[in-house]
Parts: C-alpha cells; structure tokens; sequence
C-alpha cells in the first residue's frame, strides 16, 4: 500500500460514507430502518448476491465514467451472461438458432469503422441475446424454464471488405433480473419493476483498436426509459423498420415481415 | 407493505444509491476499485462484521437523527459491550473491580433531573466502562488478552433526596475497535487509526420520565477529535480536575491522587 493508494482508499471511502450519512440526516432515518439495513445487508452475502445488486445498481455509473473521453462508440456494460468461444458463422450469416425459434425476424446490418469513420474489413462481431422468453443459452436459471440450446442466439461473424457486415437473428425481448432473492424483495419493497429493455449485446473487435462492448435497445421498448440497470444511452437505441413487402419477403426466403435496423461501430485506437 | 412504506423505501434506498453513484463519477471509480468494493463486501459478510462496520461508521448519526429536537442532555450510542443486571451498589458508591485495579482513581458526581432541571430523588444510574487495558468485563475478545471477572466496572446505583450521586471508579483508556476482521483491514488501508476516546458509559433511568443513554468523554484525550466511532460530542465531554492534598486523600482512605468531574443528566419526560 504506498501512500497514495492509501490516500485514495481514505478520500473514496469518506466520501461514500458522508454521503450516506447525509441521506440519513436529511430523510431522518430511523433505528429501526437502520437495523433493517444492517440485516439487508448480512441478506444479500447470505444469498451471494453482492455482484447482482452491484451489477444492477452500480456497474453502469462505473462503465460511464471507464468510458469518459474514449473515443469511439459509446460503450456499455458486458452483463452477467457472455459465454466465449461462441459459432463463427458463415455468409450469409444466420445466428444460431431452432428450427421454429419463436420471436420476430430481425435483419441487423451495418459498419464497423475505426474512430475517424474509416470502415475496417475483416473486423470481428461477437453477438449474443435472448430469445423471444428473455431467456439466454448456456446460463443456470434457478427456475424451471425451458432452456435453449448450447449458444443459441449466440455467434461471431466479421465485416466484408467495406467494413460492412449483415446477420439475420430475431428480435430479443425486455427480460427480469433475477428476482428470488434478497435483490428481488429490495425491489418489491419499493415498488419497482425487474425488467431490462431488450438489447443486443457486442463485443467489436479489428486489430489495432480497442475492443469495444456494446448493448443495443430497441427505442420503442416499454422499459426504454425505466431500464433496472440504468444502462441505456440514447446514441445506443436504435430504430426497428418493419418490411412487409411480399417480393422482399421472398426473395429472403421468408414467409413472415421482418424487422431491420443498423448501427456504425467506431472502435477507439488501442 | 402499505404504500407509504413502499414510497420510503423507494425515497431512502434511490437517494443512498444516487449519492453512491455521485461519488463513482466525482471520484472517477475504475472497475477494479468497483470490483475491490464488491469483494470488500462480501468479505464484511463472510466475518459477520456487517453489524461492527455499521456500528462503527453510520450508528453515530442514525443517533444524532433520532435524538434531534428531544429535551433533556444530549444522547449518545449504547455501543456493542452493555450487560444487563450488572451489580446493586450500596453507599458508598463504589465500582466494583479487583483489589489492585489499575489506573487513575476518578470520581464522580452529579445529579440526575427532569429537563426543567428539577432534581431526580431514587433515580437510577447504570454505568459500565473499560478498565485500564481498555478491556470491559464479561465480553468475548477474540485475543489473548487478560480478561477482568464478571460485571467488573459495571454497576448501578442511586441519586439521593437531593438528585445527588458520588461513585469511585477508575478513569477508562481510550481502546481501539475490533481490527482483525474487514473493518480493520479497511482502517489500515485508508490510514486511519482504530481508536475510541475514553468514555464512561451511563443509562440514566427514574419514574415518569424516558431513561438517557450517555457517554462521556474526557477533554484531553488524544482521541476526542477524532473518534472513529465519530460520537463525540462537545457537551458529553468532561473536565478532570486533580486532588493530590494529603487531607483529603486520607479522608477519602486513598493512597494516590485522585480526578474528579461531574455532570447533570438531564431526562426527558416519558
């Protein structure tokens, strides 16, 4: 521990407390509130939910000030549920998927440049989601729903030689955080919901930059404005188009409309 | 939950998280301090220090909150090392403690009244405090250090029919908090010592009137500035005068100087 280190243990710690020691002054916290704290507290470590209750609370404050003045793409919280190693696709592009994966078609198309707008060929576009029940592949639900494959809706694909890439998936929908547990009963105490907006996640990379993490929205969804994990930025909520026309239809091969949106990744130098 | 509990904990619980949140922007938090909180937290749970951390650094406030505005001597924490029934004394008042009890002979007086200053008769004094090692009897260190017998330095005892009290005790050492666990290790890292200024601690009870929980403290401590417990307050703090006249020892049956000091508790009505 030099003494800089210790300095800023010290300046951190104190600030966090005297925070929380003016709410209690100015909402006239009580013994017994303060008790309930306490046991709150001993709750969440009982139930190993210290990183959920971080993640949900606080993880994005902290990604905003990580990403302050970095060039690029606004970035965004990498969340609970990336899985590595996930099917390198091949065009044209189809994420993993059922036969008969329920949910909307989703065309997602776009560019990946570096932070100047020069689009960057063969750059890496690491994708993943959940299907149509919120739910994501590969992940323990402590509940009883119906689990989909290994990595499905989850894949890998890369940009042709004009930094432009297209993959067909359907369209995610908002999910609840976990909610059995003391993180859970923290928000029925207050009233609130559990819910995230849908979102895709992205990790982009291309040799020479910095990789950079992306969420999604859709900027119609119900919990746009009311995200659980305050991690939605409005330069990252995109527009969905709906395409019904029967000639387009068929010659995608698809017997239902489709949706579509796009989005220009711009990767920080590295 | 009734609507308004539900609004108060949604009002407390979003105000302690937006000020946590101002403080990662302010400050600048990295992720790996982000991370280093999570696991500190967990960690304050797995050596059940939530209620000692707590106690320590908010439970001053919490206090001062629920004190404010009610009549009568300012208040203080009761502190983790009060015992019920400690011993009846008889008058003379004497603390119970062994026969070569170390430390400074201290004794003190006052007189115990009504907010309006009214003397109390037959009111009750429970006080308890450490002995020169700053260790309090009948309590589970956790080191090796020498243990005093049950109730040593805890007693109780009466005002007369003019609100009067006299007792002998000796003068209790500044001691520092339980620094094994968590809380210790995080006074280490931000520098901080672990120390408590000395106190008396007395529960001043009578009839028709709520009982006073008070600690008092000494005015030249090397502590009283910067408690870690931060519960100081000006008007608990005490001045010690010396007694070395030969006279005066002798008729007190003493063989070494002795301090005094008193204080007024004054109770709020029921």
């Amino acid at each position: 521990m030099t003494d800089n280190q210790q300095e800023r243990v010290a300046t951190v710690v104190t600030a966090v407390m005297d925070r929380i020691r003016e709410v209690i002054v100015e909402h006239k916290v009580t013994y017994d509130e303060y008790a309930a704290a306490k046991q709150y507290a001993i709750a969440l470590g009982e139930a190993g939910e210290w990183p959920l209750f971080g993640d949900v609370f606080f993880e994005s404050t902290v990604e905003r000030v990580d990403s302050e003045g970095r060039e690029g793409s606004a970035g965004a919280i990498e969340g609970p549920y990336y899985i590595p190693d996930s099917p390198l696709l091949e065009r044209p592009y189809v994420m993993p998927m059922r036969d008969d994966e329920p949910g909307d078609v989703l065309i997602f198309s776009g560019t990946v440049c570096g932070a100047d707008g020069t689009p960057l060929a063969d750059a890496q576009i690491e994708m993943w989601h959940s299907d149509n029940d919120g739910t994501y592949s590969g992940i323990p639900y402590p509940d009883d729903r119906q689990l989909p494959p290994p990595f499905n809706l989850r894949g890998r694909f890369t940009t042709d030689e004009n930094g432009r890439f297209e993959v067909r998936t359907i369209i995610p929908v908002p999910y609840e955080i976990p909610k059995g547990g003391p993180t859970g009963a923290l928000l029925r105490a207050a009233g609130w919901h559990a819910f995230r907006p849908a979102h895709l996640h992205c990790i982009t990379s291309a040799p020479g930059y910095a990789s950079l993490t992306s969420q999604l929205y859709f900027d119609e969804d119900p919990y746009i404005d009311s995200d659980i994990a305050s991690a939605v930025k409005p330069e990252l909520t995109l527009q969905l188009t709906k395409h019904d026309d029967a000639a387009d239809l068929a010659a995608r091969g698809l017997d239902r409309p489709y949706f579509s949106t796009s989005y220009e990744f711009r990767l920080p130098r590295a």
